[in-house]
Formats: structure tokens, sequence, C-alpha cells
């Protein structure tokens, strides 16, 4: 049930022609930390990024843009409100929408927070293990945080998760793993110095909504943002001389993977 | 009617002499995806910034500062009213600021707020072709946003705004226009990799607000600003693998051409 | 009674390698312009970012956490109320605190704020010459800022006010300093590069949390973050080019310095 895909791939390489001919507008309420990098990925991926964050705003822009990321990171009151606006107007218009809950389970408030927005129904929802086990608690079918476990060991929860909520749920780790609650997706590759740089798996869930506006199916979305994210960070380490110059290499490599021949 | 001007160019070596020596305090306040990145673009073009957003520090610090930068690219309400604050105290101390209205037109609420800073006098209004026709509708001569239009095109709607401001206006694109309502000057070069990393055109408004605060005229700003801009970005076009080492090389180049000798 | 230290250096060797092996958590309530920056210096010593910066979560978490930084470079009122907290509960939970007090004395508001997070008792508050000038005044012993005043000027009011406070207090500048009223320590080197590289302070304080999370003392914390940030910066410069690839280098080197053979 497992599927293991490696790049190159012609599907990601499908979708990945789509995404730079299409560019989608794709509307991000992201953390204080991830802003910028975020906005820099999407722009190198060949996306076209906004940050719209107020209630006054984040309703109507939903409306208007291809796809919308809520990341709670750092979420304060206004601005849950204008996630939940943004996720039921994003919804209501028929434009996929990915939740990155990061902190689930630890932090009470966001916890909250994320259960409610699940209501709206996102198309994709990505986090490291831990996050996706809060997440299957929160939505009424688990036991909550497990800090220690590994991308692999969260998966069966992952599959029931995305089955319940009719979305795909991705799982970051060493290896990758996307699901639509039946196929199964690994992805293996990356670095370890993606690890080492802030906001990486906030990116990629920012990549996940840009394509989840162009592809064909929320699970090809979440598989070929995951393979480029693998493919860029292999090559980046290669001449990395540490966190810094790996983070630089990382958006050079993003930009040419996501433009290589035959895409 | 129209100058073009390349670099070297002794005005603009003038005028960057005096920022170098004076290291105006600029006061910014701008959206969350910018506020790291033009921090660093003035420290290298030789500023001193200041990001103070709070409505409670915003009108006494800008009466302190020697110029302020509003940009509602992420605004709030509570940004409003220290924008609203700031432009006033500005305004009052005799300090030049400069607005860059981020999405104007298609986003009904800062296009409101926008609307409002205008009667706060602002010595430059920096954006790109759609948001200058926004901010021209909005300013009571126009026709709202026209999201496909290039630089040129923008050019007589931007002088009238001008003109009826008794503002410079700054129209960003792959030529730059700077305009008082009377004389227009063109800024030609830079480099299409600029448009792939976030933040430059937010950058590029803070440092016509540092120029503003030392030079003769906000027009000699806003052309210095741009001329500065356009050179670094073919400078690090060169030596850039991807959109990551070209922000990289864009701040080394911005230092350098700030120094070069003769200025 | 000044001891002047450089690197190598056996108990910040030992500081650093707890750091590494413990990966303490640390949270920060930090500002707009530093949140990214911070997050990438923590992760390139080896210790582990959070930025919870919601009322209401921040009491939570800053008692979960090995350590707080607060920073109040970008201060509105929500953040305040996060920032009394946050410093209160890890004061309660037993868990060290740095303060810094970005801009206090220029700027009424956050002035009176950093008067009252002082009740809470920080283990560190760090920041340049002319803000510990200003806290040592807000805290009843002085004469307010003194914006010209180098680290050495600053240094018999930083010991005083150590003194008072039952805390250390660190000074940077050119010359690094740090005291807890009795020991001073001296740390030079560095380069000037890192004062056109935004949030390099910012990020030394939240280095500061995180090694006095692991430390024996906060003085001991204070000396090792200021002694790496000098020998990073020193190697940085050889090789860059301008403030973009300065920047981008010293995280190379700081992760690098932090895990040197011995370490």
């Amino acid at each position: 049930m497992t599927t293991e895909r490696t790049w190159p791939d012609p599907e990601v390489a499908e979708d990945l022609a789509v995404l730079r001919r299409e560019a989608p507008l794709t509307h991000c309420i992201t953390n204080l930390v991830a802003d910028n990098f975020t906005a820099n990925v999407l722009l190198a991926v060949g996306a076209s990024p906004a940050m719209v964050v107020a209630g006054e705003e984040a309703g109507g822009f939903a409306a208007i843009a291809r796809a919308l990321l809520v990341n709670v990171g750092t979420i304060t009151p206004p601005d849950a409100q204008a996630m939940r606006t943004a996720a039921a107007a994003a919804r209501a218009a028929g434009r996929p929408w990915v939740l990155d809950p990061v902190g689930a389970g630890a932090l009470p408030y966001r916890t909250g927070v994320v259960a409610e927005l699940l209501a709206h129904r996102p198309a994709i929802v990505r986090g490291n293990a831990s996050e996706i086990l809060a997440v299957a608690g929160a939505a009424g079918g688990g036991k909550g945080v497990e800090s220690t476990a590994g991308s692999a060991e969260a998966l069966p929860r992952a599959r029931e998760l995305a089955a319940r909520l009719g979305a795909v749920v991705a799982v970051s780790g060493p290896n990758d793993y996307a699901t639509d609650g039946n196929e199964v997706v690994s992805i293996a590759g990356g670095n370890a110095l993606a690890t080492r740089v802030t906001a990486t798996g906030c990116a990629l869930g920012a990549v996940m909504a840009a394509l989840a506006g162009v592809a064909r199916t929320p699970l090809r979305a979440a598989v070929a943002a995951s393979m480029l994210f693998k493919i860029a960070a292999e090559r980046a380490a290669r001449s990395a001389r540490g966190p810094g110059s790996f983070a630089v290499a990382f958006l050079d490599e993003l930009s040419a993977a996501a433009t290589e021949p035959g895409r």
C-alpha cells in the first residue's frame, strides 16, 4: 500500500511545470519566523506569495487567491480570527487550503484553534510526527502529543486521520509520508542540515498549498512539494559549509529543480 | 520632459555620500515579510534603521527620526493607527515620509487606509504600476487597479498624482520612473532576479525614505535609491546561481556601490 | 577585578558542549526584525528555539522551556502582557530569563515596561552601553540614556546595576563586558561587519538565554555567548565580501565554532 517515489518523477515534473506556468497566487497566514523565508521559497519555485493577515482582509483575499496556507506557529487571538475567516472563505470558494499545526499538542490554546480549523476541511494537514499525532487526538481519535515519535511511527494514525477528515495528511521527517487515507507515498532523501534552518517545514507547507492550487489532487501536491524539498536539500548540502550557506543554496536549488529540463 | 539617468551619476554620488556621513535614523513601519530584509538593506547602504510599530511609540519616534517609511503590506488595525500617528507626527515635525501602498486596489481595507494616509502629505509614494494606479484612483482621479499595467503605462497617471499630492511618485518595474509632477526621471537596468526575492521593492521604499532625510529634494532621493538598486541588482546577478545567492550578493553590492570611490 | 578572556577557553568549551548535548528548549519573545535570524542562530549553536508570543500561551510555555528571552525591540501592548506573564512564569518555575532592553531610554513606553519587567528578576540583562545606562536609570540609580557612551564607559554603572538586581549585566560593543556585580569579564575580538547586520545583538541575547539554561552560572552563560559571537564574527569577516555574505558566513562559523574538536 506504500509507494516509494524518487526524483525525477514524471507526475511531479508535470505538476511543477503547471506551477511555473500559472504562478498561483498563494495566500499565507503564517508565523513571524517563517514569513520572509516562506515568501522567498514560494518565489523560488515559481508561485506568487501574498501574506495577508488582518481579519478585515483575510476572508476576501482567500476567495481571490488560488490556495491558502494557515500556519499557527506564532498564533495570537487576532491571527486566529483571521485564520478562521480565511479558511471558511477558502472552503466556500472551492479553494484548497493547507493547515500546518505547529506546536499542536504542546500548547492548549493553539491546539483548540487547530481543532476548530479542522471543521473548515483543509485539503492537506502537514506537520511533524508529534504534531500529526496531536491533531489526530484533537480530532477525537487519539492520545495527544508524542514528541519522541518518528514519522513512520505516526503513519497509521496519519492514515486514519486522513480518512476521517477526507484530507491528505503529510508527515515530515527524515522520511516524508503523504497519505489520503488509502494510498501512502514515501519520499526519502533530504539532508539533516535542513533541520538546522528554521522554517523549512513551514515553507514546505506553503509549497504544498501553492501546488494544491494547480495540481490534479492534494495528494499529488503534497508529494511534489516533498520531493522538490528533498532533492533541493540533498543538492544544497553538497556545497554548504554550514546552516547559513545551506539556506542560501537551498533557495538556489529549489529554483533550479523546479525548472529542470523536461519540466 | 523625461530624463534618462545611468550609473555613475554625480548627483547620486553626492546624495549617497551624505547618506553615509549622516547615517540618518530611519523610522520604518513596514510589513512582516520585509522587516528583517529592510533593516539589512538600510544598514548596507549606511542608514540607521529602527522599526518602531506600537501606537504608543510611533508618534514620538517619528518626530525624533530623520525620515519615516510607512508600508501597508501586512497591515492590521493597530498598525493602521500607528501609521496615522506616525505620519501626522512626521509631517508636524517637518520630516519627510514615504508611503508604500503594497496591494492597494486589490484589498478594500488597506486601500481606505492608504487614502487616509495621503492626507498627511507623504514626500514620496512608491509602488508598482498597479499600486500607483490604485492610489491615483483612491485620491479621487482615477479608475482603480489595473494589475496588468507596466510602469511606462502608469506614467501619465503618476505625473497627475504627483502634481495633485505635491509629492514625488516613484513607479517600480523593469524600468523605474520618478516624477514630481513636472520632471520625469527614467532609470533602466536591474535584473529580473530581483523580482524573485521578496521585499526588494519594500526595501527600495525604505532607502528612498533614508535618502529623503538627507537629500536636497525628494525627487533626488527617489532617483538615487532607484539607481543604487538597479546597479546593485545588475552586479549581484553576475555571480548569482539563483535567488538565494542573488539576495546575499545584492546586499554586498548595495554596500559596495554606496561607498564607491568618488562618493 | 577585570579578567580578559580569549578563545579557546576551557570553561566556554565545557558550556558549549553541554549546550549541544542538551539542546535546551529556548523560549523567545523577541522583535519582528530578529525573529527569523534569532531562530537560525539558536539552531546553528545547537539550541532548540521556540517563538511563543501570545499572552494565552507565553506563561505556560515559559514554565516548560529551559530558558526565556524577552526582547522589547518592536514591543506592543499585547507583547508587553505576554512578556510580563512569561517572565513571571519563568521566575516561578526557576528558569533563567534574559532581558534585552532594545531602545530603552529613547522611548518612554518601553522604558516603563522594562522597569516593570525587572521586578521579575532576570538572570541576565544584555544591551549596548546606552541601553544599559537607561536601565540603570529606570531601576532607580541613574541619569538615563547616554547614546554616545562606549561599553567601557558604561561599565561602572553596569556593575552597580548587576549588584542591585542580583543579575548579570552584559554590555555589548567593540569590546563586550559581562559582570555579576563583583567579577568583570572582558571579551575582545569580533568585527565591525557585525554592526552592519541587523539583529546580531538580539541573537546574542538569545544565545545567552539558551546557555543560561544549561551553564553553571549566568555569568558563564553570558561570557560563553559573547566569546562564541566574537570568534564567529572574526572568522566570518575573513571570507565576507560585504554584509550579506558576512551574515551567511557568521551562521556557518557559529555552527562550526560551537562544535570544534574538544568541545
